[in-house]
């Protein structure tokens, strides 16, 4: 079990991250478009005024720049005794920063509060590549993941 | 491109489907538990407090039960210039009513709600059993769902 770096911090997302390049180590996942300060601002009040749904983590290195980011989103199901399940979701690490197990803590630390919120599952969709890691992570291969694009 | 049997209504879910056999009707899928109407009226309300998020709908036969059901639940992301995604889940149809293009009505309902809501795509997972149905739907197999369960 391996600790983060020395001065590396995890803690939730805050509103002044836009400015600590969190769009940054997204577009290590996929497009991040042409977000500015104030679209990432409304975008984080709205998520922020849906209680207890989103959660998003960030890990900061030692120079205040974000190095990783991950959500969990709570959802609420009639199914299993109105039951909650997470949706693990937008997991990425710096390029510079893999290979130091971040990515397995960021996974842990989202899990652990799908659990805390209640959840009687955690999901995420991953491509063949990434299986093996989400089995380190105590994950299992399930079923499909379908989408249509629009 | 078959109609609905004669007297079929398409709706959102009403806080009184309990009495319809919604949750009769979600049994097909999975474990129900013991919902009381006290448990599904709160978690109803919950569900619409959280605004343009939960898209229920029904299908209610000639006799007024609820005959299928499936729900379309909205994310809202920061990648993809703050996108937000819809989530296909809890799609679940009486085995009585099979084999009438009902699912495939509900889903293309459902994916329609998504598209209109402003999702780049939406997103479901099935089994492999499932992959034909969906394909005809418009859905295309894009990756793994992987879970962890509690
Ligand atoms: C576990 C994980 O991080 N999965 C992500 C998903 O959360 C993200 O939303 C998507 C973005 O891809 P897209 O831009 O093509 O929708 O990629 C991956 O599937
Ligand atoms: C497209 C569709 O309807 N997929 C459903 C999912 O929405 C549902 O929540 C789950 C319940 O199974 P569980 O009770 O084992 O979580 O089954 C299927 O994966």
């Amino acid at each position: 079990h391996q600790s983060l770096p020395a001065g590396y911090i995890c803690r939730p997302l805050q509103v002044d991250d836009f400015n600590r390049g969190v769009l940054d180590v997204l577009s290590v996942l996929t497009q991040v478009g042409g977000t500015t300060k104030q679209d990432f601002e409304a975008r984080f009040n709205e998520m922020l005024a849906i209680k207890n749904t989103y959660f998003i983590v960030v890990f900061v290195n030692k120079n205040d720049r974000v190095i990783a980011v991950g959500s969990v989103i709570m959802e609420k199901k009639f199914i299993r005794s109105c039951g909650t399940i997470g949706h693990i979701e937008d997991i990425a690490v710096a390029k510079s920063e893999q290979g130091k197990s971040i990515g397995k803590k960021l996974i842990d630390v989202l899990t652990h509060i799908g659990e805390q919120q209640g959840a009687y599952k955690v999901i995420l969709d991953c491509s063949d590549s990434n299986v093996k890691f989400y089995e380190r992570c105590g994950y299992k291969l399930e079923c499909n993941m379908m989408a249509i694009r629009f």
